[in-house]
């Protein structure tokens, strides 16, 4: 118990943030209420906002302040690529790379029957009448490099054959900067298969 | 740029948190966003009560939702206790260690001519007031162990004898569980000048 009540409901809130326990919820709210009252109000009026407007694009089912996002309202965009991903996360990601200029599906998820995750939840359906169209000319698959991921991409992929359009997955390799040393061996396995011949 | 605008206006705010940076902004938004929408309302709403209601108290400068802070207002506190800290972060501090019945007096500061932090910024003539009443019969002295929260100590020191009250200062020494080892030179310095006896 402190001297401030408020203060105590703001340290228990915060604690709800993702790997902010007791001690940094602590710094965090003293460090608010001390110094950045301006900061403080900035993230009260921007949480509420997006509680408010946030909701998933009907296209792509990225977050979105409209019934479209921004990426898929954006005509300057290549509208025959389609990379499919799993989470917004990696939206984010792949946008901080700034090598892609297509368009997205987030299936915010992967196939996991398990875990109740089918072709259903993952909007398999809307996808499938976005492959119908004749626009896209490729589908690049970016879930991620797991059993799971592997798995949902080859059941894109298969979808995808149906309406003979190009599908293509991501590269495994040897991570940037990586030192052969230090590389997993199933990374390595991997990195060697896939290995690319020199032009000459 | 991601696909939502309140999203990204969200990330920015957020990383007026101390410690948050670019990542864990979007990692924190991204997970308030999809997974626990009644916890990010929690924080705006717990934000927005400890900007309107929190301020400092009177008696102690300690952080209170009403004129008098919850501690100070406390029947059950031992009032001929008073200890002298820098920061309401040190009074959660010694509160958690469960050790200490008394009333606190915050500083918010420490001693320090060049910042232009005299006796007047820390708060010294109220204190000065608390030490000429007749309740108190000790002062304990928490200032932080370094030159400068020695030097406040020693100036709040020299005022509290003017009043003949007692004064002492959190004990130094070898922290619990330290091993001789790796305790730095002064500490063990300190230590030593400041072991106890054995009653025999």
């Amino acid at each position: 118990m402190s001297s401030s009540p408020s203060l105590d409901t703001l340290i228990e809130a915060l604690q709800c943030l993702p790997g902010v326990g007791q001690k940094s919820a602590q710094r965090m709210a003293l460090y608010l209420i001390e110094r950045d009252r301006a900061g403080a109000q900035r993230i009260a009026v921007s949480l509420n906002q997006a509680l408010e407007k946030v909701s998933h694009c009907q296209q792509c089912r990225n977050f979105a302040d409209s019934d479209i996002c921004q990426i898929c309202a954006n005509s300057g965009r290549d509208d025959s690529l389609i990379c499919i991903v799993e989470t917004p996360a990696d939206v984010l990601a792949m946008e901080s790379s700034g090598a892609y200029r297509g368009l997205y599906f987030v299936l915010l998820g992967r196939l996991s029957p398990l875990d109740g995750l089918g072709p259903e939840q993952l909007g398999l359906e809307s996808l499938e009448v976005r492959l119908a169209d004749q626009t896209l000319k490729e589908v690049i698959l970016a879930t991620s490099a797991t059993v799971e991921g592997d798995i949902t991409a080859q059941f894109i992929a298969d979808v995808a054959s149906k309406y003979s359009i190009e599908t293509s997955r991501l590269a495994r390799g040897i991570p940037l900067g990586g030192e052969l040393e230090f590389v997993d061996s199933g990374t390595l396995s991997r990195a060697l298969s896939g290995r690319q011949h020199y032009d000459r």
